[in-house]
């Protein structure tokens, strides 16, 4: 509707063709929400327990005494649930989200047993690759929100995408 | 032994005193080792269902196809882990291993089933905070290579430490 071309069958056609996304579909100022995760206390735990087995991201009463003063998830939990909030998203670049370096990576403020967490994923830049005629990068911002809207992660990571085949 | 301090009684109770390090412990270019991981494929695509489910993480034959070229770890998951060597090294800051910031983060090299994994990590550099005395920051440079001595991921992170209380 209004796109010039109306021989699109309906909405659901279009959400389906544009599952794969490729550098000409992407621009400057573009932004992409996420589903909503709920982060578990236990999974806190046995995470911390596989990946970083430390005080404050293990038990409740230990945290306490930290720096953290009581239970967090540690950071690589939160980047973990970050990607996959990602990859469900609408974001989609054909082939796949495929990391070519980050220009920043922090996190804010802790995540919490029973935040729910989101991302609002925001294309700061667009480039065609010089030695890569088939492919270009985009920088993508992704914040991870917890349910009060406060970020609990930034990350600004290039991203490679293949340009649509001729 | 030709450290000066012979009163001490035995290697193993230099090695206790040291679990701890303060500010004052660090210095540039000290190097510190890690254990050894092996990532097993099953691993692998339990990780990437749960949380970086994209075909190349999660089938062998989906993965040929792809950039990867085969079966390859979620940059994720090779994070994780090591996270985990990072936190069972001998770096061991006082409080803990708290993040405050990356200046580098990248995977120059995919990470397969069975590679072995093990860290090498640099200080780069010690600067006691101006705002907060009793703490400061160690820049830490922390290279996970695979058993042909490939990096697999380099990170560099500003660690915050205390200073050794008076």
């Amino acid at each position: 509707m209004g796109d010039g071309r109306p021989d699109r069958p309906n909405c659901r056609a279009g959400t389906q063709e544009m599952r794969e996304r490729y550098l000409e579909d992407f621009a400057a100022g573009q932004i992409f929400g996420s589903g909503r995760l709920v982060i578990d206390k236990e999974r806190i735990k046995s995470f911390a327990a596989e990946f970083d087995p430390q005080p404050f991201h293990l038990d409740e009463n230990a945290a306490e005494d930290t720096i953290f003063r009581g239970l967090a998830a540690s950071g690589w939990h939160t980047a973990a649930v970050t990607m996959r909030l990602l990859v469900e998203s609408e974001i989609k670049p054909a082939g796949g989200i495929v990391g070519a370096g980050f220009d920043e990576f922090r996190w804010p403020r802790p995540v919490r047993p029973g935040d729910e967490l989101r991302l609002e994923s925001e294309v700061l830049e667009v480039r065609p690759s010089k030695s890569r005629p088939e492919q270009g990068l985009i920088k993508v911002r992704t914040t991870t929100l917890n349910q009060n809207g406060d970020a609990v992660q930034v990350l600004i990571a290039n991203l490679m995408v293949p340009r649509r085949p001729a």
